[in-house]
């Protein structure tokens, strides 16, 4: 798998270093706001990127120095969009209503294939990162953030209660119900430092986005190292666990592993460990 | 929708903005320690505000300077209410346990209004606030408080489980489990820096309790400029993630939407927006 | 209830104060890693102390200073337990999955002990704190720390998905997400602060192991002071509440205290409460 | 309590024997089709002798030959209420939705009274049974019909998916989740002997409505005589079965017994047993 | 849509009425014995239809006088498939136990497809019905058959425990516990009399494969002449029915019809019921 | 494993066939009541078999002609078990309720023990099966019954009730709600036709005692002769069905089969297809 494998308008994919892919968000001269086909192209990219064998991590950034993404496209979509006016549509509401289902539900669909991906993915959130930067970063695994970096749960402004996973995936990814009712509900911008303190993103706060991207290729980097079965079945079970309750996390955990248990890669580590050498994991 | 409209016992209700509602805990002598006839009243003017046109945002406050609320009036609870010493009742536990039943049920029920309340709640909590106080606010939305708030999960000092809201809500409302069970376990009192450290409430704490009611008024007071629709959406949603798996977040959020799209105030806001004019929405 | 009823390798078992235990992991020359009799051992005597009515709280330790544990003794677990090569079994690999999960089904219920043990148990962590450390107090009602602590969800490096607990726990005990999965995904090693600040452990961090452990065991006291009613109904409806709806969480709480409200120890705090005195309450 | 107690416009509430209430839907001249006024007043008696110590099983008829409901009144529901076309409506969608869901719920919650009422009722059904029938009659605990009884889940024949209550009861009421597709897909009429074999309704079919209502008044008689702690435990944890797993529901179960069992109706069904007399159990 | 647009090896379909798809498995050679192609296509094709505005209603059959479908075409599976020796595979139990999931999940998701399908889908059984046969149909709606009717959940007769939906799908289907669990253990045929008596199929059971299948034809056209937006949201509801809580299938249902109440089709079913004539519903 | 490993006072093991344990309550002249030690007794047994390899099915049954079990022995339980009168003891209600959920918990498990059986569990009943028959017989897989069978959710008769499971299970394993509904809150005694109607039993039903036992041991052997790694998985998903969503189920499918599609058995069970010869499954 090579970057030449991956050629989509508006993302660049690179492999800085063995087992990592790069994905960057690149339409910069709109502040990397999403049209349709970006977030089409998203998750069919990330799709490649899950069933390849020569990846075992992904870092999400945004190209450009001003935004990790503006968000919603909102020009875009109000002209022939999911926000377009429908008052002079010939559909009933209750017609309608089948549409926007069938429609939220594909961008959904996109957005979770970042969480579905098996393995672990690390966004990296840098200037204005509004809107669809909440959602898309919540359905990754690592959140990490530089100090320009300016958050808000932007929907409430344009009308809408925000329907592409923040208000599902926010309030399971921080600590404070109240503060998350708050970002949600005022829609005010607020910045890494208050980022970090609520648990929205992992410390620490990066001085530059150059900074940042570079921590979160290295985090990649180190993940990537690590046996790939040990890697995967750790994010299939903290995902696992946010949905249900002890008592069936913990029996999924011993079903999962009734097979993992039975990896070379135990064997191969722990050998390593005691030699002191770098062990080198077989492909997934 | 007026203050006359709202004459109850123990509560003062103004509106000292368009579409914002204050509610005020009204019982100071008493530090607003909490008799029955209270909670059923706190239930009916909550109900009254959800249904209302006129109102898109309530803060709940406490009156005088010394305290939220004590929490329950224990010793009016002791005598003939909840408390009060059954062993010379004719009914055997069996019997009696029924209509416990019946009493939590219908007591919880009075609390959880504030979380059905279509329309955000934000508690503004400031000097004694035991007990009955973190129920309260557990049921509302968004919690801010002043410097001098004191803060206790104070059942188990008088031989019980919190059983109104705290020991359901408390660990859905806070980051860290370990400081959840060690403030009801211990009935320990913590001050406003550690609840605004653990996300008990959001931040900033505010220097008097002045400065606290202005910051919440302010608050409900640029949530009710913006769309309804919107806002009542979003509370919904959130409220529902709490409790449901991220699978079935998304599935209601993309049915609720289906309707809600559909409203003019997304045409609205994003005109306002384009012509930097201030939105009006309409009733809802 | 004397400590010589608890004779068990690798642990002592001691009562400092009237209704607290306090156990302690004895096998300090391997930096108390657990060998299958210490899960084995660890879960008997937790359901000793769980079924005690001289017993109200629990505090957990590691003997000697430089360890809580550091985890699995791999070298042991590697030559005939539960990490052992199996590519040259008879079995094939559907047997042996019946037999991992046997297995991990029992390794987890003894972890489990602690957490349905139906009284408080603190667990105070200092020194290496590594893999099963983390399984291990998650189980745990409250956890403290000593400033040397040293913590590692160490699994990924040994080639395994944590399967004993802490990818369950984990999650749902902090407030953090992306920091939740920093730690599992990269098994990097984090101090007390950072703990402290994600809500890992309860504040504050202790300078030294001593001044934990002296922490903990007042904590532990203080809570033993209190009616057992009360304090383990608080436990009970905690742990309820973590896996179930607000809904549902309030109706069993309704249940659970319709038989606990007829207690004497509710009566005889508010009475203790009035007369200023110190209850005495039955044993449990 | 008196049937005097009962006023309501279209229901006659008479106490035909000693602890049962049998309440008759009486609006024969219209096939006992319903308006809103009496939804709201079915929920307000059924509350009432739900509270009621003096009832301890209830029966649920349609007054008249012709039918027991033939559902709601259409053309009642087409002029001003929740069917009512709504295009000249100066609402727009979502705000309508807003109003819909309010309504429905409502009307549901009507509905839902007598499945949260704590006493065991019984329907009785004969003749026409359509629509809210079906609803109705499946918010009951046992179903019983004369041989005369035709029954349709008829929504979709006025173009929408039923809404109060037999979507959601109906796959959980009967064995055939084929049998219930059918049914509701099509609209089709069923008659008694198909509603013994899917086991909507409870056997034997009565050959009259005479002899169907008699059955119905003697099974209400004998569940009566039974211990109310008894009966109503039975109600209560039969429903939460249904929504629960196996494991919640023997906790649940246990929780609810820790009170019940210390009952003096067990002392008293044993001593009666031994001494073959009939037991008097005390009021609830 | 045309029959033309359907041009799948394996599958015939064919449109015999208005908004009526026929589909039939077409491979009788092999006793229609499923290949991975198959599948695939199925999948594929009711994805056509799903989304297509000119059918309403879906009829499922098998190609020839033997069998609906004999199951997995088992040589075939046995040769390159899911089945395949791995034993000599150079993938260790973990890596092949990834690969199985993800396997297992495609080929479960060909089949939810049936389920997922927003339109009803009557499957309608005959002859040899074995294995994958019980599969397919109970990701259908209806279930109809001939008297000639073979069934059997074969998957233990191979080895393997059914994992494409039989397992998950039956006990849900029938009202039998304990006869889903003897047909599931055993594998034994049970014929057209018995599936109907335990509910699997819906009756009456009709004397010929031709008989079947026009009764099927027939029901779908019934289903077909009512409004698309009360039959496809009574499909809806039925399906969450099924997974969830009375009162959440009550919440949800209030949500879905805020919108659907909104339709023109209630307007034209009320008219056309009051004219007597045959309403004409617009596309959905 | 032997029947001399199976000494138990009250209970008949023996192994009439390869990997077929037939377990006998024997208390005859007691009609098979229950008292304490038994059900602590049965659950050993049953876990001694559970993880024997050389044991694949299990048949229970009851000693004599006229009895698979009365239910508890009710004079013992009102001596000095969990039905005695506790009126004069000195532990107050709440710590009595603490007791009794211990107490019941402890019932449950042992009886929950049969579900948990990795092993099909197959009742075979006859004559008087009352209470605690429902309950053992419903935590088995399959159920069969003798023409003389009488059944009865005896439970209200005596002041309780039923809290071992039967009102947790017995909704789940039957089609008819309104019928689960009304055996248990009358108490009445439903014979054999009736439970076979209804689902409570497979069919047939038996001749006589002998007869039945012989067929349960039939079908005990027939299952067997089968893979017990497609046997026990398929009781597993089956069991995991019931309790949770379409979804999940699937998905848990897949995960179990990850490991178990790596066995023998299918390339045994295969190739025996072939060949027609009978496979030989090493044991698990």
């Amino acid at each position: 798998m090579s970057a030449s494998d991956f050629n989509y308008e508006y993302f660049n994919v690179t492999f800085p270093q063995e087992y990592v892919a790069h994905v960057e968000i690149n339409r910069p001269a709109k502040l990397n706001a999403f049209i349709e086909a970006m977030w089409l192209n998203l998750s069919k990219l990330i799709t490649q990127l899950s069933t390849s064998p020569s990846v075992r991590a992904i870092v999400l950034t945004g190209a450009g120095p001003r935004a990790f993404t503006a968000g919603l496209d909102v020009q875009a979509a109000s002209q022939s969009g999911i926000l377009a006016d429908s008052s002079s549509s010939e559909l009933d509401p209750a017609r309608h209503a089948f549409h926007n289902i069938q429609h939220i539900g594909e961008f959904q669909a996109c957005i979770s294939t970042l969480e579905k991906c098996p393995k672990p993915v690390i966004a990296v959130l840098h200037g204005i990162s509004y809107g669809l930067a909440i959602d898309l970063s919540l359905a990754c695994d690592i959140r990490l953030c530089a100090a320009d970096a300016q958050f808000a749960v932007k929907e409430v402004d344009i009308g809408l209660a925000a329907d592409i996973g923040t208000l599902t995936r926010l309030p399971k990814s921080v600590g404070s119900a109240s503060w998350a009712k708050d970002v949600a509900l005022t829609a005010r911008v607020f910045g890494a430092e208050e980022a970090l303190r609520e648990g929205f993103v992992s410390g620490p706060v990066y001085p530059s986005k150059d900074a940042a991207v570079a921590a979160g290729l290295e985090k990649a980097r180190l993940i990537a190292t690590k046996s790939p079965v040990a890697v995967q079945g750790t994010k299939e079970l903290l995902n696992y666990s946010r949905d249900h309750t002890t008592e069936e996390g913990l029996r999924y955990t011993a079903v999962w592993n009734s097979a993992m248990l039975q990896t070379n890669d135990i064997k191969d580590a722990l050998m390593s460990g005691l030699k002191k050498t770098k062990p080198k994991f077989a492909k997934l």
